[in-house]
């Protein structure tokens, strides 16, 4: 018994996690397991996904460690004395993690990463791998389909205020880094993560003074430099002109911009850029917002609308339209053994496994020891051994030239923003093979035990 | 300049937040403000919803302090010296928060809560409470209606490992109790909450074991009494025939059961209801998982498929159909004057506002002051005064309480699974009169600045 309280990061698991643990401890199942995370399949919508999450998982794989505050905790949430799960204390994570690095476009059925360890160690895991790499390999995929859809344009993020709480919202901050965001509105992922923070006012701003000149006025003298003003809070194109009178009596000009938050974007942006460029401000760019996702930035642009600028939110931050992901932590090996499930749709392929790459994203599954064909490159490095990170934390940037190497590569086909069709991988001979091999090894015997 | 970590409560929020902040202190705007937050519109697939996100949002307004190193992160982040922010040192918030209580139904445009207090308080708050409060209504939302569908068979948590990330699962968790769920498998959920924890086995634990029943026996050996045996792993029915043996051997029976995650759930319920009962085992229970939501839930429930516990996911901790709500923070009024924003379809109501409930969840959406008329309840409490809560935490079983009270009274088009019918509030006589004037007035003024 001890008085200290529980780790957040141990009991941040399902259950059963705990259930299943305590009977492999207690039955000496220890042996080498290995799991492979994977999304089974692509939703409609998206031609491809973006690996994300890893480096929060296995941050907290590193401090996943059960001691007697945890063991108490996992006893009292299953009504037994402390003392029946007494060999949960000191589990901790010291496996291996293979992982295809955050930014890299992945297929489905292709491990976002495999976990080899003792059987408890893996199995504990579970919960918290595919609740980070689940989450935000989704929203990546949506993050990057709006940098497609803009076309070199600058987008920002503005999701916080919208995200499935504050840890999302900072997520999602960081899977715009890695997808080619421009900045962000989120101060404390950019004061942490190192990227341009992004705001400008509230129509609430606006309204609080007597008059939108008075309150631009104020802003800058606030804010001395670039600004941005937000030209929409009670009639766009008079918004637009007081705005630019502001910023010609202030003799500002470059790095400034007029935000547009409602009503029909490509058309307002068309009158407010006349607007500006009568009024002898062509340097001064237009930042539109509202509701944004990669259909409407995609319309806006073939539109040919002078729009420099797209901050997306809501949309984005909570992958509105995929939300989640049919994502699995599947055992493949245990002591040796390829292991795998039949049930229904939801059969799986046995064995750890690599993906190698060839250029133009053509992708083949195989087992995880096969040879590197030639000129094929494999997506999953070792990341941790013995529970440790095998080197420093990749950095961000790193991470989003690795995306925007691969989203180079990509078909048009799962590029393209209307009806995207997603590659898909090949099965090498030896994975299809085992497979076949294992699924009748398994078919035999409930065959057999039908028969009894 | 101070060595100390800035704080992550203050520092996440929109970077406009600050921006604004500044403006108004530098310019003295410090008058008393009133913010509204509500939801514009009841999204489709939904009847009604339901107040969630309260307290975890006072929590983190009742922390909101800028200090001497959170000048310093905005500085860093405006690439501005710290200097020139120095009037943010200190701020924090003092003010008065009016809200709905967690678990009331709400419907569209009654303010959630609403906040007064100096400006720059006030708006400084914007960011969290929005965060907090738009998705943890949206997640409830969605977890009553499963609720609703399970028409009284108890429903469980199983949403951790795809919600968006670890704070919106044990917000799912929570959110669950609140709207009647029976537990939920996350572990610091359960243990911080006090709520039952549910979890069973993953297919990897039969996986992991030769066979079926060897894994079912070291099972029931790690956890005497009452267990759930994962029936579909291979082969369902010899699934479930497997587990009757190993329970029947055992002696067990009542408080047991077995699950079923994939396939025709309906189906295979009932063959599995007749398998269990044939084996003498009628008080074994049948869990389905896999995928539900309350369409699922209901269609099953009408089949009349003998499920005694419905384990929702994924979809529910997602809130799948629905992942965000259009919500608003809004100024409605500074320094006792009545504010509205007039752009395009975004028009909101000025002033600070309660909403009056008459039985039948007949609502009047009326100005603060208006008099309680007979026989109406008002939602609107006062929850915090000078930046404290007015009283202790309500419990979670309080706002259970309030969620089922409000929910019996609601109409049958709201309540049904299929193209639900949301109520709307009524509009009180002196709000549409205020609402007139004000959008008038308005509309004077632009009409005289576009003819200038």
């Amino acid at each position: 018994m001890t008085a200290a309280a529980p780790s957040q990061d141990v009991l941040t698991t399902d259950l059963y996690e705990a259930t299943m643990c305590l009977a492999y401890l207690r039955e000496g199942m220890t042996g080498e397991a290995t799991f492979s995370l994977f999304v089974r399949r692509v939703p409609p919508g998206r031609g491809f996904l973006v690996a994300a999450g890893l480096e929060s998982a296995l941050d907290h794989l590193a401090r996943l460690r059960v001691g007697p505050a945890e063991v108490a905790a996992f006893a009292a949430v299953m009504n037994r004395p402390p003392e029946e799960l007494a060999v949960l204390d000191g589990l901790e994570f010291r496996g291996e993690v293979r992982a295809v690095p955050e930014g890299r476009v992945v297929l489905a059925g292709e491990p976002l990463l495999e976990v080899t360890a003792p059987l408890p160690q893996a199995q504990l895991a579970e919960t918290i791998l595919l609740n980070q790499v689940s989450h935000r390999t989704a929203v990546a995929a949506k993050a990057a389909r709006c940098v497609l859809a803009a076309r070199g344009r600058p987008v920002v993020d503005f999701a916080l205020r919208r995200t499935h709480g504050t840890e999302a919202g900072h997520a999602m901050a960081r899977i715009g880094a890695l997808t080619g965001f421009a900045g962000t509105s989120d101060v404390a992922a950019a004061h942490h993560l190192g990227l341009p923070a992004i705001g400008t006012m509230a129509h609430s701003y606006i309204e609080a003074y007597e008059d939108e000149e008075t309150a631009f006025r104020a802003f800058a003298r606030a804010h001395p430099g670039p600004v941005t003003l937000l030209a929409d809070t009670y009639d766009t194109e008079e918004g637009v002109r007081t705005a630019a009178r502001v910023l010609r009596d202030l003799g500002l000009g470059p790095g400034c911009a007029v935000r547009l938050d409602s009503g029909d974007l490509g058309e307002l942006a068309r009158r407010s850029r006349r607007i500006l460029d009568e009024a002898g401000l062509p340097e001064v760019e237009i930042t539109v917002s509202g509701g944004l996702d990669e259909y409407a930035i995609d319309r806006l642009v073939r539109s040919g609308a002078p729009i420099d600028t797209f901050a997306v939110g809501t949309k984005a931050g909570v992958a509105a339209d995929a939300p989640y992901l049919d994502s699995a932590y599947k055992l493949v090996a245990y002591e040796g053994r390829p292991v795998m499930k039949l049930s229904h749709a939801k059969v799986t392929r046995p064995a750890p496994k690599q993906v190698f790459r060839r250029p133009g994203l053509r992708d083949t599954l195989a087992l995880r020891d096969e040879p590197v064909p030639p000129g094929a490159e494999p997506l999953l490095e070792t990341v941790m051994r013995d529970g440790r990170r095998t080197g420093p934390k990749p950095s961000l940037a790193a991470a989003r030239r690795r995306f925007e190497a691969d989203l180079a590569q990509l078909p048009e086909a799962a590029r393209r923003i209307d009806d995207p069709e997603p590659p898909e991988a090949q099965i090498s001979g030896p994975l299809s093979r085992l497979t076949d091999e294992v699924r009748g090894r398994l078919e035999r015997r409930m065959a057999a035990l039908r028969e009894r």
